[in-house]
């Protein structure tokens, strides 16, 4: 998950839950953007450079404040999207989220991408590791099924 | 294919014919914005509720309406990237389709995309069946090619 | 690599370098938007129809122009996440890309993308070797793990 639109968020917790329920052992992998889809929405105070502090302010803080890629028209389309799932019965992107937790869905936070947007592990959700490329490849490697979101 | 964007789209099916060529079983599962790039040019009408009516007024109603990821230039640059195609006797996006229709290459809606977005299955084309994840994951674990794109 | 985004071209050679650490064999397949990533800075002067002219006016030429997905704010986005990254320590683009040259990653520019954008060969790296999605297919066929980035 590099990408933290609502989604393709929405579209990857739907795929690892669907992966997890056939008794597959799924991991996801938050790089760049993606850090935003696992940030609390209360958030211990941590010290942040002058970057760190830019990043907090412009990025999205938690998950409710995630955009749609096309249609967002300045939150007022995002606000409709997680509206009609409601109406459909559709879980929310949060409870989705705590569906892939329960189910034991691997989250794995990206170092180098926490080091560039000053990141904290205390400002992510309590179930999210820390890993590299390396992580990221020896996961893949086991994988049947892998994709960039 | 979760997007919708006339170059994303092309590339895809030139994908699923090359590997299609090679002799190899091709799925298609689109889902999300990917809805857009299967709607029939003439759709039979169909009752929708009033978020079926808004995404259907806002969403690109069939392939022919697409943008680029880029340089769209409010359709200027899509007509640009049609007319050059054209120019340099590459198939366009629409006979692409076609041909991967031809060579029996699978499409599958999203159920999911289609209930959120009050798609009915008489606006997509003939060729194109019903799925869910379960779907998509039997069908991804079998493949050894994968992509989102 | 379709895409031209900094971000994205970033997390490309980071996969592609940490893969190849592990002794796999990397291919990098360059199509479409991603040729901007292997255009040489300084280019020889090659002759070009009225399209490749507006391509090679409209289109980032060469790697140091890429912009940002999200944030890039004409341009000054994009100039903060260099700064930040050589603050921190973290390679360049171009460096991680020299890396992965270095590390014997293959690099393939897209015939059909080239032939679209008016892209010529000389105009890209010196390592960089011409396919097709047959040439494509190949590679993805045989790797364990594939990506559309």
């Amino acid at each position: 998950m590099f990408s933290d639109d609502l989604d393709k968020a929405l579209a990857t917790f739907v795929l690892a839950n669907g992966a997890a329920a056939t008794g597959a052992k799924v991991t996801i992998f938050f790089t760049f953007w993606g850090l935003n889809v696992i940030k609390k929405v209360s958030k211990p105070k941590v010290s942040k450079d002058i970057f760190g502090k830019m990043f907090g302010f412009m990025l999205p803080s938690h998950s409710g404040k995630l955009s749609l890629s096309k249609m967002s028209m300045f939150g007022a389309g995002d606000k409709m999207m997680r509206h009609i799932m409601n109406n459909k019965n559709i879980e929310s992107l949060e409870n989705l989220r705590q569906m892939a937790i329960d189910a034991g869905v691997e989250f794995i936070a990206c170092q180098m991408s926490m080091d560039v947007m000053g990141v904290d592990k205390a400002e992510l959700l309590d179930n999210v590791t820390i890993g590299g490329v390396a992580t990221y490849m020896q996961r893949a490697d086991e994988a049947n099924v892998n994709l960039f979101i």
